[in-house]
């Protein structure tokens, strides 16, 4: 039997993001154009640069307007922003972003405790992000990505019904897109392909990308399982930094250059030059001296088969 | 959709064998009796408890007859070894083992380096195995093992027609049980559903067991896979000891807290306790001081959802 498996993915890179805002080091403007400039030689075609929350909370990501601006410049490069808020969505929006992503916690409790607002606080945001969006003129796509999906270490289980009526929500509330997350690394691939179906056939195409978490060693394993259900998106970090900081004990996002290879092994095009990839991870790696990064094809390398192929 | 995984699955327990085989350490005998008894008051019903070779080429598994007549002890348990060929055999057969793994390279390449024979040569001397099993009348299983079944570090692409014609030539030679192993860590979630679809469709019931490694991560999506197929028994090691000393880079075994995570979370029982399992692997961590141990689950905690689940 032939697996139907999309023939194209998009990694959407989030280290930038998701992992600098999770680690100790404050990496330098220059360093960061070099990554964004880096990855995009890589293949890469779709990063999130940064959030537009006040620097005093996050003073890593607090040069996102300048990345942004820097990033534009890259022929063809799609480029996305996390926003809390409104004021951090019209800073999005005054940047020229692509794509603005709110993030919004299925779980109430971790919801109140990381947003201060409960998820339906989030969804009326969202609709007022849309009239600004709207009332500006601006083409900045909004996506509303429902985080804790899959559980949450405060609130324990989440409903599977809670997660699927927030989406739809956000999508009422005029979010272009919608997005799932396993925020805290509690998914198992069954649990991704129930909850990625049922999130398919309600947002179909506005479906965006699945966010996975290696915490529990299944963030490869539920990316395809996502695959599974004709998800064509995924959210990586290089060299897998980054993860909840909420999150104890976790080992990190899923890692870019693991997920490249996975895909480039089955076949399933992400336009990403792993080489390329895996020489910015050793620079990435220079730069965070002492901070944990994680993966495991850097130190395996690609199979032969892998280069064999590549040279055919 | 509801998914059609299967109810039930059987971890088998190898690091006693693929484990100690491939580090420094040498674990006393009275260790690997406690390994063996406390796995078995952790649920494992299935272990590998070592191997048949000569004692000067694995000083580690010399005790392996000894090892196998104290298991047998345990009400249920059914014991494994390895042999490399008839004399290794005649051994476990007066052992009194319940199942005798013989292991085939499907790569030409590695079959020649590793075991000095080629695949068909293994092919016919499980046909004297066979034979001498049933002069003997003994009732110990014969397993025939195709490894490097994803390709193979030295000869790089192996043809999936030429894995199946293997383990069909197996069967006819006599073998009870067939398997498949990614040896090296090559194998992609695509390609495991695709080589098992086709061993499943030749062995029926008679396909016992899938090995993987997580070389490049990937483990967890590959045992995914396979369940898919209706696979129902892995090979897994505490802590992920092992690998194929022929793979340069290889970061171990499926890890058999990850697997037993991984599968207990999507409901398939295994009838393993994992919180027993996570001390044995503190213990046995401490018996190999200075190995390199793997696997996340031990770090990262069971999620709390899991633990609500196991309480309710």
């Amino acid at each position: 039997m032939t697996i139907a498996l999309p023939t194209r993915v998009t990694i959407r890179e989030v280290g930038l993001r998701d992992g600098l805002q999770s680690i100790q080091t404050i990496l330098a403007t220059d360093r960061k154009r070099e990554w964004i400039r880096a990855a995009f030689e890589a293949g890469l075609r779709e990063i999130e640069v940064g959030s537009f929350v006040p620097p005093h909370l996050l003073p890593q990501l607090a040069d996102t307007a300048e990345l942004v601006a820097d990033a534009k410049r890259l022929p063809g490069l799609f480029v996305s922003v996390l926003v809390p808020n409104l004021k951090g969505a019209q800073r999005a929006i005054e940047s020229g972003a692509d794509l603005m992503l709110i993030p919004l916690s299925a779980s109430h409790a971790h919801s109140l405790a990381n947003l201060r607002k409960t998820p339906d606080d989030v969804v009326a945001e969202v609709a007022k992000i849309r009239a600004a969006r709207d009332a500006s003129g601006s083409k900045t796509l909004i996506e509303g990505g429902v985080g804790t999906a899959f559980g949450c270490t405060l609130q324990g289980h989440v409903d599977k019904g809670e997660v699927l009526r927030l989406l739809q929500a956000l999508l009422d509330a005029g979010a272009d897109r919608v997005s799932l997350a396993d925020t805290v690394g509690y998914a198992d691939p069954r649990m991704v392909r129930e909850l990625f179906e049922g999130a398919v056939r309600i947002a179909g195409d506005r479906f965006w990308c699945g966010h996975f978490h290696d915490t529990r060693g299944l963030a490869m394993a539920n990316v395809y399982a996502a695959l599974e259900t004709g998800v064509e998106r995924f959210d990586a970090s290089l060299g897998g930094i980054g993860g909840c900081p909420y999150a104890l004990g976790a080992s990190g996002n899923a890692t870019t250059e693991d997920l490249a290879f996975m895909l480039a092994s089955m076949g399933v095009e992400t336009g990403v030059d792993i080489a390329r990839l895996l020489a910015l991870r050793e620079r990435v790696q220079g730069w965070l001296a002492g901070e944990a990064m994680h993966g495991t094809l850097w130190r395996a390398g690609l199979p032969r088969t892998f280069e064999q192929a590549e040279t055919r």
